[in-house]
Parts: structure tokens; sequence; C-alpha cells
């Protein structure tokens, strides 16, 4: 179950790397690595710094269905631009999932809540902000006011909670997700926006 | 006493990348991030290196103390500009810090004293590095011909020195910190620079 | 012998990092931070994901024969720009020897065949693509259409197999390095290009 929305999440970051790739009018090759590292950097970030084997590289499916995204992306990516707006639902879906995933994990392996948190965001956030420096631009993230590692943070925060009352298993990591999620769709529909600093103006 | 050291090179280091989010006119979460990385993204490397749990996933302070500088930036940030000048002579505190605490831990972990010092000056100025690359400019580092990493190798190679001779402690370390700040002061004062290649003209 | 290919390989990458800093009119420090991580970034992320110390902070030839290529491309840069194809050949040679070793170490400490390949693929082209986001290129090996990870990942492959049938040492990772050179110089000479996706045009 939890594995199935694990590559789920990788499958919508993946796309999103391969479109990034169509746009700067890269070939397969440069679409399928950015579509990998999009896919699975955060998480390898992660399990670097928890000190583990990293999980994109002992399972199969991590690194074929990157694949399969930069394959659909390069026949179809005008019909898949076209449902760009139902990608960025997914892409919430992918960051909510990721967020509560790495917090658990990093629990798990004994991290404070604060700093599972802080490596949930990580996981969530880190594969689009390598996309997006090697594709030559300032991340998203950096530079969208509109709120993402906020979402991110408070669905990370709710998994670090939860994971510290004894509440892990798949049910309490998808009311995290699902938090995430929820979130991060708001922030879109209402155009959530993070101040500026005092004087910068808008 | 060496841990109060540590967060007052963070807290330089963090309110470098804050001002870079500045000048960037990045959001406040964009601001926060970039401090994150700045102050904490050269130890982590340095902690990944040595294959040991890296320390700002286990300390309280080394996460707060880049938020609070965020928080000062956003709401004093003309003010932090004014007083460039000081923070420049803070972050070269920040520098000679950084790369004697490195490669001490580096001494410590078995490294031989010239994979030490190598490693001493990547924490000192990795964090830099990537807020450089994060904000999308060439790293001042590589960028800037006044001595920056030189100070801090000849900073590390003391510290090394020294502790193979089996002088570490806080005595050692502060006094290869100081000798890397006193040489980043000078380079700055008298403006000391690195050669170009042959041919590539001034 | 392995040891004696494996810093020519060291030696050629670092040649391209330090003329990369002689384009970008970089100082020597600044050329030699880019050929140190040209070099060595590749092999580091390896040794990162197989959690054991990086090889290059255990070698002292690792450290030093970058520096060497500083030295002759600082004195005699025009020189090395004029022999830029026979450069090119030696990338070649290097771009063969990383995925082989690379993979060869990847399955000795146990990852399977496929994950094996593409540590050795991420090997063969860390250092390179770390080289050009420094330097706030889009990395080479996204953009340019000419085959240079697929040769990577041929042999890669070949090492894999090889070595999954019990034929590991150096004359087997000798023969999968010489397959990457071959088809990555066939690359080169006969201009084999991977394809745009479809509708994004010549």
């Amino acid at each position: 179950m939890s594995e199935l929305l694990d590559l789920a999440g990788i499958f919508v970051f993946a796309l999103s790397g391969a479109l990034m790739g169509v746009r700067k009018r890269l070939d397969v090759v440069g679409m399928a690595v950015l579509a990998e590292i999009t896919a699975l950097g955060g998480g390898l970030v992660r399990d670097l710094i928890l000190n583990v084997r990293p999980a994109a590289f002992q399972s199969l499916g991590y690194v074929l269905v990157p694949l399969a995204a930069t394959v659909i992306v390069f026949f179809w990516h005008p019909h898949v631009a076209r449902v760009m707006p139902a990608i960025l639902v997914l892409d919430a879906a992918g960051l909510g999932l990721f967020c509560a995933v790495g917090t658990a994990k990093a629990m798990e392996y004994g991290l404070s809540p604060l700093h599972a948190s802080l490596l949930g965001v990580t996981s969530a956030v880190g594969g689009g902000m390598l996309r997006d420096v090697l594709a030559g631009e300032i991340p998203t993230l950096l530079y969208d006011r509109q709120l993402y590692a906020v979402p991110a943070l408070v669905g990370s925060a709710a998994m670090a909670g939860l994971s510290a009352y004894g509440l892990h298993g798949w049910p309490a990591t998808l009311a995290a997700a699902v938090l995430a999620f929820g979130l991060r769709i708001a922030a879109m529909r209402r155009n959530w926006r993070a101040p500026l600093a005092r004087g910068v103006g808008d």
C-alpha cells in the first residue's frame, strides 16, 4: 500500500522533470536524467543524511518508473502539458506523501520530531530543487511566493507529532499526507503567498 | 565554549544567506531556506563524507539560529546591509572557525592531515557555494579573486599540524581559527588577489 | 595497474575542470577548486551512496593529481586548448574507466546489476555535471545531443553482466571500459545523436 503510494509520488515528480526537459529542448537522454533526479533526489538526500543505503538503489520500481514517465512525456508531451493542472494536483499529492513518508522514516531512525520534520520537508522538496538547478534556474521553491514548503512542513510536523505519540503505520502517514496535500491545494486555489522582506515591496 | 563559537559561525553564515534572499527578492520562506542551507551546508557535506550523522540533524540550536537570522534580516535588512562591513568581518570569523573545527573533527575520525585540511576547507566554504548556486550565481569563491579559500586552507593546515602533534582541544582550535581569520582580514584590507592563468590578462 | 588507470581518468577530468575555469576567467584558486570537484565529484557521490569513506579522502594521488592538472593548464592553457581534440579522446577514456570501475565497486558492495550500472554511470558523469553547474551552465550531458551517457551505460551494463557471472578483476574492467570508450569515440566521429521529444523539432 505504502509502496504503491510511494511509486505514485515518484511518477508525478518524474513527469515534472521530463517536462522541464522538453521545455529546455533537451534530448531524450537529458529528459530521462532530469526525470530520475527529480523523482529520486529528495529521497536520496534523506537517506544519505540518515546514513542508510538509499532506497533508490535497492528497488527496481524506483528506477523504472521515471523511465516510464520519460517515455510518456517523450511521445505525448503536448497532452501532458495540456493536463498540467491535473499534474499540479498530482504534484501536491506527491509533496504530501513524500513529506509524510520522509518524516516517518526519520523518526524510525531516532531523529527528534523537529529534525525529522526538517528532513521530511527536505525529502519532499529536494528533488524539485535539484531539477531546477540542473535546468539552470533558481529553484521554484525559492522564487515562487505561493506556499509550497509550508504545507509540507505542516504535514511533516503532524507526522512527527503522531509518531511521537506512538501512532505510525500507514493510516497516520496517510493522514499527514492528506493534510499537507489539502493545504497545498488551498494555497494554489486561494493563492496564499509568503511575504517579502520589509521594504522590498510587491 | 566551542559550541558557542560554532553557533556564532552559523549565525553569520545564515545572515549572508538571508541577505542573498533579499537581494534576489525571495519571500520569507525562500530566505529561510537559503539561510539554513548556507549555514548548515558545509558541515552537512563534511559529516556525510566522514560517514557520521550530521550535527545539523542532532542539535536544536543549529536549526533555530538560522531562523533567528532570517527574522532579523526580514525586519531590519536595510540596517543589516548597512552593517555589511561588520558582517564581512564576522564572516571571516565564521570562515576561520569552521575550517578549524572541521579539520579537527576530520583528524578525530582518522583522516590524514592533508585530507583533513581539505575537508576543513570544504566545510568552511561549502555552505556559501551552495547559497550562490541556489541563487543562480557562480560561487563567489570561484569568481572573486580576493583570497578566501587560501586563508581557510592555511588555517586548516595549521590545525592539522597541531592535531598531528597531539595538540587538540579548544585552545589549538582557536589558534588555527584566529590564523585563518587574520589572513582573511588581511586579504580584504590589502586586496590580496590570486593570479589569473597566463595570457588571460587582468 | 587499476590504480594507474584511475589516476589517468582523474587527470583528464581535472584538465577539463581547469580549462572551464580559464574559459570563465577564474583565478588559479577557482581553477583548482573546479579541477578537484570535476575529477573527484563523481566518485565522491558514488562512495556516499555506497556508504563508504570516499576514496578521494584516503588517497594522496587523488588530491594531488588535480593540482598538477591545474598547474599545467595555468601555464600552458593555449597549448592545452590546442590539443583539445586529444583531450576529448582522453575524456572518453576517463568516461569508460570510471563507469567500469564504479560499476565493479557497486557490485562488490552488493548492489543489483541494474543499480550497479546506474551508479557506474553516475560516477562517470557526476563530476562533469558538478563542473558545469558550478560554472553557471546547464550540464553538457543534458544539453549536448551527442551520445555521452549512453556509451557509459552500455559499458556499465557490460561490467555488471561480467561481474554477475563471476568475471571481475582488471581484465573484465578493462574490457568494459574499452567498450564504453569505443562507443563514445564512435558517437563523436559519426555524430550519433539522441532524439528530441516528438514535436520539439530539430
